[in-house]
Parts: C-alpha cells; sequence; structure tokens
C-alpha cells in the first residue's frame, strides 16, 4: 500500500496541477492520496476518472498533515530536489505502508526532517508530477504501469488512433 | 537533440502544467520547447530558471504547429494514452532531432497521422508532465537526469535540508 501526501495545495491555482499528481498516483501504482487543503472539486475529479477507469483508489482532502506526517507507523520518504539521488535510495525503500510527500512550491523546513528520507528525482527544478512518476515508475520496477484497473472504460492500445472499450464491469453512466 | 511540440497551452487555465512540462523537458534531458500558443509570461518563467540553473535549454511559443510538424525532418512521436506500450517501442526511437508532441486535454485526431509512433506510457488517464518525465527518463537510460547545467545556482544533494551554492558562472543576478 502506498499513500501520497500531497502538501501546500490551493485550490484556485493548483487544482489542475494537483490532479496531474492525483492521476499520476492512481495510474503509476499508487492507492491512495491525501491532500493537506479541502477540496470537494478536487475530489470529484478524481473520484470520476476512478469511476470511469477503475480503482481501487482513493483521496482524501483537509487532513492535517502534520498529524498524519508524525503519526504515520510505516516509511516515509519526502520528495524534493534538495533530496540525495533516487539511484542510490531506491533499493533501500520499502513499499509496505510508504508514505510519499509531495509539496507545491514551499514546503516547511520540518517535512525534511519528520521524513525517513528526503529523495531527489534529478537535483534541477522541474515538477512533482514529474518527480513522483519517476519515483514510482523506479520504485516498483516499471510495474507500476501495468496493473490492472476494473473500470468501465479501457483503453486498448493502438497505432494510430484511439480504441476504447466499454468493458460493462459497472453500472454507472459514462 | 530532442524537441518538445506542446499543443493546447491555454495560458490562463495551463501556465502552472505547461511551466511544469517545460522544466520537466529541460531536467530530463531535452533541449528546446515549442508552445502552440503565443504567451510571453511562460517564455519569461522558463528564461529565468535556465538564467538561475543553467542550460542550454530554449522555449518559443505562438509556434504554427501543423507547419512544425509537417515539415520536422527528423523523428517524430505523440504521447498519448490511447499509443501503443512505451516498454513496446522505446528501443526503437532514435534520440537524433527528435520530436516529441505533448498534448492537453484535446488532441487534433490529425496528430495521430502526422507522427511516427503515438506512444503510450500507461493506458490510463493521467498527464503529459508524468508521461514526458517518464518517456524521457526510459529513452535516454536515466541519463536524462544526469546531465550537468553551468548555471549561477547548484543543488548539492543533502540528507536533511537544503544546501545551495552560487557557482558565480553567471554574473547575473539571483
Amino acid at each position: 500500500m502506498i499513500t501520497i501526501l500531497r502538501l501546500g495545495h490551493r485550490p484556485a491555482r493548483d487544482k489542475r496541477v494537483t490532479t496531474h499528481v492525483a492521476l499520476t498516483a492512481r495510474a503509476f501504482g499508487a492507492d491512495r492520496i491525501l491532500v493537506a487543503t479541502r477540496d470537494p472539486a478536487l475530489e470529484r475529479t478524481v473520484r470520476e476518472v476512478v469511476r470511469r477507469f477503475g480503482g481501487p483508489f482513493e483521496i482524501e482532502t483537509g487532513v492535517a498533515w502534520r498529524s498524519v506526517l508524525r503519526a504515520w507507523p510505516g516509511p516515509k520518504v519526502h520528495l524534493t530536489m534538495y533530496g540525495l539521488p533516487l539511484d542510490e535510495l531506491v533499493a533501500a525503500i520499502p513499499r509496505e505502508d510508504l508514505l510519499v510527500v509531495v509539496g507545491a512550491e514551499k514546503v516547511p523546513t520540518e517535512v525534511f526532517r519528520l521524513v525517513d528520507w528526503n529523495v531527489a528525482v534529478g537535483s534541477q527544478p522541474h515538477s512533482e508530477v514529474a518527480a513522483l512518476a519517476v519515483f514510482l515508475d523506479r520504485l516498483l520496477g516499471g510495474q507500476g504501469l501495468h496493473r490492472e484497473f476494473r473500470g468501465r472504460l479501457m483503453i486498448r492500445p493502438s497505432a494510430r488512433g484511439k480504441d476504447v472499450v466499454e468493458t460493462g464491469r459497472s453500472r454507472d453512466k459514462v
């Protein structure tokens, strides 16, 4: 079980980026995202994707992030360009009950101390979406992308177009 | 030389996501991004990162994307969840003069025909930022992240904090 903890989300400014973080978490093998700021619109957007394309994947917003981080029973990593290289750390990070902290622009300095590993996916400024995707891809040996989702919609790989199948696994309307 | 072509950018709505696409391109080994919609603010944001953290990396906005795509002399890929799996295609894709097309929500169907490969980084909806990061990471065998940038600022990996060095390589103010 892998949980993402998203800090610093500002609903007006970050809605799209945090949606990308959540969908990337789901597609690359995480099971749940906790978002520090309450945002019902974000929850609806993510749950709608889960309803159509399948789960399990959960979202909860408005969580008390300090309490989550302090009380977390399993290993904790923080993705940051200031951390130690992913290549050096990835083999040591357990997958069980893992919490992955993903910040926005400014992350409180205490976060660096509250986690077990500060992991850098490159030491250049880029994107928490990119960092999360590559972190999960490397952590799960590329297997996160091959997880099966039992949704109402399934995309079949195609060389030149869009091949979307309705599986009939759910009775919800698309 | 790897060039990214970003389609469907709407300055008000997509500024942050397209900034993430551009910075991810730079950090993961691409050399240039072309954005279909003119957006001077986006250009300034990206050039400011290049000025501080180093290059080379170029951005141009307001490009005629159809002409670019039609006239492109090298190989062309389009990242889309509808395409064929990255794992199957990556070994066949040349790195020289490569154009990587990255869309936003809706991509005109002609794009699927104008490229050499439609590549799926997973067949689930997630993020063009995640797709680009993992595509470049796999294409360049993880080496994109280890490229050296000769910028005024350099981040030194650290277990517990922020270690930012001013290299003095540029006379620009930070």
